[in-house]
Parts: structure tokens; sequence; C-alpha cells
């Protein structure tokens, strides 16, 4: 913990040092999905798990909403709001998100009852909606700023999975298009506001955990994926078992 | 979903049945650990991580005491967090959880600190600690029944820890022998409590899936040492990382 305040640029600085470390655009997972090296049974594996994370998103952004003090604040935040939930039925990004794991072949229903779920994923997709209802907000608003780093990985993982696998084509990829716009505007917000209202040392502390939590939140689902589906490949118990499993079920 | 009312030995035999399936004495960890084939870092791993199970168990035991309606249910509930948080220093299992990561060679505070934990044994923990907030206090009761596959598995881990590890001795294992008492009257209470509560099929079916749950609660905490520490073997950024690891970080 430093105790001098850093300037809004050396507030930058460090948060994006974090994301360089610990974002889960270094994991092994990542790796082999955008490389192609994925059987389409891990690729299913990753969309249906991938899927709690995008439904849960509003649950955490609702959450922050009821706590935000102006009509302004609420405003901006809301906008992510109708970014995920849509307007009508089959808008958002959840809907978006179906498209994808429809893509790869797996039933809505199945989907959507999160019955296959690893419980890695469960806990860690909780834990960042238990953070945001539980935190300061301005915890709560840093622990949104892995979007900084969003556009890189979304930018890998379409051309990856374009380019490597015959089962995705443009529109199953629908979620992540409107993203890469969404992303950037939403992070600079939430950058703008961290830097405005962390005016101590210890609050600036909290900004560089936060975003720390919620890196360990992506990685940690990824972690849960590559032991389930890649390496040792061992399922627990009650899991999504893809048709083209190669390991153990536990 | 069950639609008819089981009886008690019914609904203790459906209990049972999912011990046998997803308790972690199934888990390829558990499996390596007590038959003496994981290096001494590792075994330090699952210590330290395992402590915060530990110190966390009397958090949730106190959230469901404030919640119990009467002094006869309260005083019951009371005794875990006499065996857990002691009646003196130095007493009670979270201190002799101590005695075991000091066996190993972990320093108390770094211990304490939780600084060196894997977000998978952090979330998995903390999803337990919301469980039994959240849920209704028989689905919080019913969590505990782990305890009812406690003997068995604490039997095969002293045996097997004192046989196969040098650095482990009768005294670094002094957390598990009063368990071998406690857990018995503890999951006989909570047994007899499910069963004369749950007066419906759903509130049985609640038992047992608040059962599955905390199943994969343990099991998950698993899958990540297991993950990070023996295969693949790569660390989360920031966890701890053992003198002897073979892997690499991520």
């Amino acid at each position: 913990m430093s105790d001098t305040l850093m300037t809004p640029a050396e507030l930058e600085a460090a948060l994006r040092e974090i994301g360089a470390q610990r974002y889960h655009r270094r994991h092994p997972f990542h790796k082999l999905l955008h490389a192609g090296r994925l059987r389409r049974g891990q690729v299913q594996a990753w969309a249906l798990n991938r899927y709690y994370y995008q439904c849960q998103i509003p649950a955490k952004d609702a959450s922050l909403l009821a706590r935000l003090p102006t009509p302004e604040e609420r405003r901006e935040w809301r906008s992510r709001l109708v970014d995920h939930d849509g307007d009508a039925p089959g808008t958002g990004g959840i809907a978006r998100w179906l498209k994808l794991t429809q893509g790869v072949g797996l039933d809505d229903g199945y989907v959507t009852s999160t019955a296959g779920l690893l419980p890695g994923t469960r806990f860690a997709v909780d834990a960042y909606v238990h953070f945001v209802r539980e935190r300061t907000i301005l915890e709560a608003v840093a622990s949104s700023l892995t979007e900084l780093f969003a556009p890189t990985i979304i930018s890998e993982r379409m051309a990856g999975m374009l380019e490597h696998y015959d089962f995705i084509r443009e529109e199953t990829l629908a979620y992540f298009r409107p993203r890469l716009k969404q992303a950037p505007m939403d992070s600079a917000y939430a950058l703008n506001y961290v830097q405005q209202h962390a005016h101590t040392p210890e609050q600036q502390t909290a900004v560089l955990d936060a975003l720390r939590f919620k890196c360990n939140v992506l990685w940690s689902q990824l972690d849960a994926l590559y032991f389930a589906y890649v390496e040792p490949a061992i399922i627990p118990p009650g899991c999504f078992v893809p048709d083209d499993h190669h390991g153990t079920q536990g």
C-alpha cells in the first residue's frame, strides 16, 4: 500500500499494469481458444460457463444502480443494463450470447438452466455480484475496469475463432462486435470516475485491489474450465460432459 | 425433483448417496495427499488454502446462530463456535489448524493474512458463507451435512499423512483428532434437524440441493489446488509459490 497520493495519470498507469499482469488474456485457456486448439466440446464448455457470467452482469449492475446517488450517475450506469438486457425480447448481450451457445450446438433450455455449470464458475461469478453489492461504490465502479482491456481480447477471440473453427460463423459471434464499442465507453466513464473519486492513498489502494479482485474473477473461471476440460480433464460431478470428452468424470 | 414425501430413513439414504457420489474424498487431490504422492510444497499449498475454509467456518455458524429462534437451538449451534474458536487464545480448531501450517513450515502471519490464497479457494468459501447467510435455516443446516462423511476422510488423511510424509508428526495433525468426535455429534444433530423440519417434497429437495452445493464447495477447492499445484501446475498471479514448484506462474 502506497502512502502518497498518485496523480490521475499515475493511477491509470497502475491500473493498466495490473491488467498487463493479471488480465485473463494471459491465461492458457484463452490462448488455446483463440489459437484454434480446442475441440468443439471444449468450446461448448467455455460458452456454457461464460453464459452464467453474462447473465449475472445485470444483477451486479442493478445492485450498484440502486446505490448510486444522482440521476446523472444512474442514467450512465443504466446504459449497461440496456446493453445486456436489451429493449425487447431477443435483443441485448445475454440474448446475443445465446446465439453463440446455439451456434456451438447447445440447447437454450440447458444453457439457461445453468444445470451443467462448473462450481468454480458459479462461485467466481457470485463473488463478483456480492463484491459489487457489499463494497463501496468506488470499489464497485473500479471492479468494472477490466473493460479497459476487453477490446484486445475480444479482437483476438473473434479473429482466432472465425479462422480456426468451422463451427463458428460471423453471426455466432454477434455478442462481441457491439462490445468493441460499448466496453471503451464504459471503461472511459469508470476510469474517470475512480480518478475523480479516489481522494486518498487508501482509496486509490482500494481501487487497485478491486481491479485485482476482478481479474481473479475472470482468471479463476478459466482455471476451472482448463482443469475440467483440458488438463487433467476431470469433470466435477454433475457438470456438462461434452460428446467428445477425452478425460474422466469426478 | 420428487413429488412424494420421503420417510426420514429415505431422506438419510438420499443424503448418503449424494455423499457417495460428490464428497471430495473421491477427488484426485485427496487421493494424492493421503497416498503420500505430494511434494512438501503441495502439502503447504493445501494447508494454506484450507486455512481460509477453517477460519470462515465460525463466520457462517455465527450468521446461522443469529437467525435461530430458540435458546435450545442456539445452544446446540453455539458449540460449533466453541469448537472452532476455543475458550482461550491458542485453543480451538483454527488455532489447531495453525499447528498444521506451522508444522509444514509456513509462517503464521503469512497464513492468516490469506495473501497467497487461490482465488478459487476464496470464492468457494465465500459462497458457503453467503449461502448460509441468505438461504433458509433448513438449507443452512443441511449444508453442514458433509460432516456425515468427515470421519472416513479424516481417518484416511491422518493415517496416510503420518505414514508417508516425514515432515508430518502426530502433533501437526492436532486439528483432526477432536473432529473425529465433534463431526459425528454435529452431523447427528443436523441430520435429525432436517428429518424433522423438511415437511414437504420441496423442502426435502432443498435439503438435498444444499448438500450438493456444499459438496461442490469442497470439491472445487481441490480442483483449484490441483490446477495450480499438480497439473497443469499453473499458479494464478499473486498466489503462494512453493520453493519446490515444478510448473509455471500465470
